[in-house]
């Protein structure tokens, strides 16, 4: 069901990009919130250890945007980046933390544990509909 | 009506981030483009030269969020990054692409031009609701 991520896309989430969730509110108004994501095997997955207003608005309408930033280059018009159309699916977890755990040492540095109390919470798991933005992973090969 | 930028706010748009519009889509799902932001002003403006979705969009329904990252910073827990929500205005104009050819020489570099045909297009003012976000922006002070 989910679109396979290009290889240059899998590189990217790997490298720790400060993920744009976007969802959408009760209100029909759009929720916006950063938050870290990895990959897990095929699948883009985030942790979460409360339920907060984006779980809500995700275990309401399963359709939801991650966008991401490449690595900043001003020589090109529009930096390269992802847009991904996506179904979340929530899944109540006790690995919640141990995901968070592993963003740690990719989005701060090897050595650094997850700041928080383990404690149960939630993964979310991304199938991704559409790849949009502007990188390899939008261009025809 | 608009929520005054805190001086750090300011400078970060004024820095050129690349900025996520979120807005909702007729079949109540997310759309989110990547586009350049500057201040005209108080307010937070982009420029457009076509009428695209998120036009589309924005004239359907106003309510809008802005987002995007500060500089990285791998040492702190969760990286600066505001989120903004607004109210969007579209304005038929012919300076639209005068903004984007300002905005070039702070995305790009003082020596670039806009690459497109000078051509009339939309304005987008943004008034802002709500600042979010992690940041001096979001602090009590």
């Amino acid at each position: 069901m989910s679109t396979p991520l290009p290889k240059e896309l899998r590189d990217l989430v790997e490298s720790g990009p400060l993920a744009h969730l976007s969802t959408v509110n009760l209100d029909g108004s759009p929720q916006v919130s950063v938050i870290w994501i990895g990959l897990a095997g095929d699948d883009v997955v985030s942790g979460h250890l409360t339920w907060n207003r984006k779980l809500r608005n995700m275990s309401r309408d399963q359709r939801v945007v991650l966008s991401f930033d490449a690595p900043r280059d001003r020589a090109v018009f529009l930096n390269e980046h992802a847009v991904l159309r996506a179904r979340a699916t929530i899944e109540p977890t006790d690995q919640a933390w141990d995901l968070l755990n592993r963003l740690t040492k990719v989005y701060m540095s090897a050595e650094k544990e997850f700041p928080a109390p383990r404690t149960s919470g939630y993964i979310v798991r991304y199938a991704i509909e559409r790849i949009g933005g502007v990188g390899p992973w939008t261009r025809q090969t």
